[in-house]
């Protein structure tokens, strides 16, 4: 297991976790200064700059990707609905060639209408279904770009409105469906806030093995949870044995970068952004 | 699978779902006033009545009882603990059996310190394992009592401090280690609020069969969930395919009650008591 403590070459920051503080401009140049080697942006904060403008922050730099967020919301009650969500996929993934990403990150969605507020039905298996329809779509799409992409199993608490896959056994299947041959465009991204519940955690990292673990996402769960969404934890102030969970997935091969994601509306994004980024980095080097 | 369209004989209420309103004496006689045939007190609300007078109450309506919650909470950080844990589920068997309860609900805990907000440590293996010896600790008892165990697999969103057992199919392995015979003795209470998102429910369900099937919990998940614990709908008001649901238990052999088990703080908790029964009996009927 690789050695955290003397220094955070293997940080990544996703940059949802300052995004009340910086845009994206702002934050790639903070990273710069903290010699962090690597971000996660989202499409909408790469939107909001500049698509351009950020490939050539990132190559003045040098700061690399570890991943790109995101892809997903497949399923949809029309046919138009979900073509348009597979064309808004293709372009996700344009986006991501661009900035060279590692993976395009998949949050795969679930009940249509229910992320706002409205649900249309209750038919879970219907949306697994266009969700592995969708990515059965844009498969070769991100082939050719030589984008993989990245199953992220969301916590069962996001299953009707964010994601109906929820499990890590259940996105090793669809990828097992998929990309049977394990070719490395299609894997999982590994996120310790949605999954260290799960009591079969350690068997299925050992199953997705190196081609299928694409990424390793870190955060804390605080005791108590305030919100479903937005009361995430710094590293090292909730339950999670990350240590143990990163342990793990090494052993299966993963040699990349811890990514920091950390949404919290009442605490962390309320803080001045160097803080949060000095903390980081702490924290990857004692609580990871 | 049953019609629960013309009449309610197949409803038990939880006592938790009215807990706000009243207390157990006179919940129990507001079910009688509307037949409903069975409830599933908590023991904090028997012990406010007292258990004779309780078991008096029950006589005299003839309401029987389709639970009794709860047991559980075996993982502490020392022997006296654990002990301590044991000693108590043994009462809480003596307390069903005098009841005549079918069933104890074992909400097994989790990390020890975690639901008082200062969890003493991370190992949710360790904790697992005080739930299974602590489900065997009490299983001859329970068997001499003829009070079968019911294991609750809780939302993974209570993983830390409520339940380390979260999968019906992380249940059914206790079970299968522990009762290999399938002596009745013990089994899992499915709720729908717990389970409701699991890829593999229908075929768990299949697994448990009649002699692990010890009770059938409803309520519904809204969209949007605005707290983890006390944000539960009533039935037909959220996202879950209930009749779906209950045709895979009833498919398996099950043909006990539908129980209602409504934590609503900001809602059902407000009403007025009357109308909360009145509307479990409409759902009941309309949308289990």
């Amino acid at each position: 297991m690789r050695d955290f403590s003397t220094d955070h070459r293997w940080l990544s920051i996703n940059t949802a976790t300052v995004r009340a503080q910086w845009t994206l401009d702002r934050i790639i140049e903070e990273c710069a200064r903290r010699d962090i080697r690597a971000i996660s942006p989202w499409r909408d904060q790469v939107a909001a700059v500049g698509l351009d403008r950020v490939a050539g922050l990132l190559r003045d730099t040098g700061i690399v990707l570890s991943g790109y967020c995101r892809g997903g919301m497949f399923p949809a009650s029309t046919a138009e609905g979900r073509r348009a969500a597979i064309d808004d996929n293709r372009r996700a993934i344009d986006e991501a060639k661009t900035l060279d990403a590692p993976c395009l990150v998949l949050v795969v969605g679930s009940l249509p209408g229910a992320l706002q507020g409205r649900p249309e039905g209750k038919d879970l298996r219907a949306a697994r279904t266009d969700v592995q329809d969708g990515i059965g779509a844009i498969l070769d799409h991100a082939r050719d770009a030589r984008v993989p992409l990245a199953i992220e199993p969301l916590h069962p608490m996001y299953a009707a409105d964010r994601a109906c896959i929820n499990t890590l056994e259940q996105a090793l299947d669809v990828c097992d469906a998929l990309d049977p041959e394990r070719s490395g465009a299609l894997g999982v991204a590994v996120d310790a806030y949605h999954v260290w519940w799960d009591p079969k955690l350690a068997a299925q990292i050992r199953r997705a093995g190196r081609e299928r673990l694409l990424a390793f996402h870190v955060c804390d769960w605080l005791v108590p949870t305030r919100d479903l969404l937005n009361d995430r934890g710094m590293m090292g102030d909730g339950v999670i044995d990350l240590p143990q969970m990163r342990g793990w997935v090494e052993d299966a091969g993963f040699a990349g970068y811890s990514e920091v994601e950390i949404f919290s509306a009442e605490d962390w994004w309320k803080r001045d952004g160097g803080e949060v980024l000095d903390t980081c980095i702490g924290r990857h080097r004692s609580a990871v």
